[in-house]
């Protein structure tokens, strides 16, 4: 495909370079953009120099933040003895979603992953551990995707923790909200099943 | 969505403000920029503030260009007695990936169309029948949409350019290359059996 411009080629190679746009609806973008005022323009594309300038990691959890403490590690509100670990700052973001979870986090920024070459060192599971040590921390939470690096993750941070005395939880893992039964698979209907929690009955 | 920064929400506001991209999209934009390099989001974000800032119309056929003239009106070996005359700067484009045409173009900047209020005076018809008087053209194509706003628009320009005795034509309307005549709806039909094409016959 030929552009009519050099300043259009170019807008469409880095936009195409964007994960879901291809060349055609990079081209899209930049006439929608060519639509737009000058102004707009400025706006949009300042927006993502200073996004990426800007945004740095939290120096306690890791999350995303333009300071150096992220918005929940200086929230004076959160409940700062539980830290819930979770595998990026993605995460962070849908747990806050749910409105269920008011203490800190901790950003491991990946999971241990052998096949990938991705060890315990190059997370950032030592300073939880010294976090676990120095911050009064009741219990620590994991919050990872339900394969196997998150369980390799989960068993190697444990039994890091384990002379901490910390108290060591994880998310459950069961059926879906909204799921039929008969389409859940069979790995997750047994961990169901093991984790089955108790309801109240009628004699206590 | 609360998100975790200000420079992310910016962010996602204004990519989601881009035709086709709601706030999910978004986010998923602006954390992959995040994993990229300073450089390559500087890159990205000036794209498209000097793809603004660059781009404008020809003066002579109002096509998208940097600079005064366009690619097409300032390449030589381009025939200078044709011109197509389309309806925005996207139609020179898929014209000229057929890479059939070499004549030039003449970019009306929309099509006639009383209801939504755009009158013949609002499109760059009086230029484009200055260019014929003035520039030796033999011969004016007009390549529309065959929709009602692009008959009138046809009609309308090959009124005006009739004193001028310039040969007018128009791309063929018929059924599309690949489509099943069965699934070809009656008006498309009748067109292609009235501008039916004449094939050589034996006795020629």
């Amino acid at each position: 495909m030929e552009y009519p411009s050099k300043s259009i080629e170019e807008a469409v190679n880095e936009l195409s370079g964007l994960p879901g746009i291809g060349r055609k609806t990079a081209l899209r973008l930049a006439l929608h953009i060519l639509k737009q005022s000058e102004a707009q323009a400025e706006r949009l594309g300042s927006s993502i120099i200073e996004l990426r300038k800007r945004v740095q990691f939290c120096k306690r959890c890791h999350n995303f933040t333009d300071h150096e403490l992220c918005k929940i590690c200086t929230n004076p509100r959160r409940e700062t003895r539980l830290i819930c670990v979770v595998e990026d700052a993605r995460d962070v973001m849908a747990l806050e979603n749910t409105h269920q979870f008011n203490g800190l986090y901790h950003v491991l920024g990946g999971l241990i992953n052998p096949l990938a070459g991705i060890g315990p060192s190059m997370l950032h599971i030592e300073p939880l551990a010294e976090r676990v040590r120095n911050e009064k921390i009741e219990e620590v939470i994991f919050a990872f995707s339900a394969n196997i690096e998150g369980d390799t993750t989960a068993f190697y941070i444990s039994k890091k923790l384990a002379p901490t005395g910390v108290r060591i939880s994880s998310i459950a893992r069961g059926i879906p909200v909204g799921l039929d039964l008969e389409y859940t698979d069979e790995v997750t209907l047994a961990r169901s099943l093991i984790n089955r929690t108790r309801l109240a009955s009628p004699g206590e």
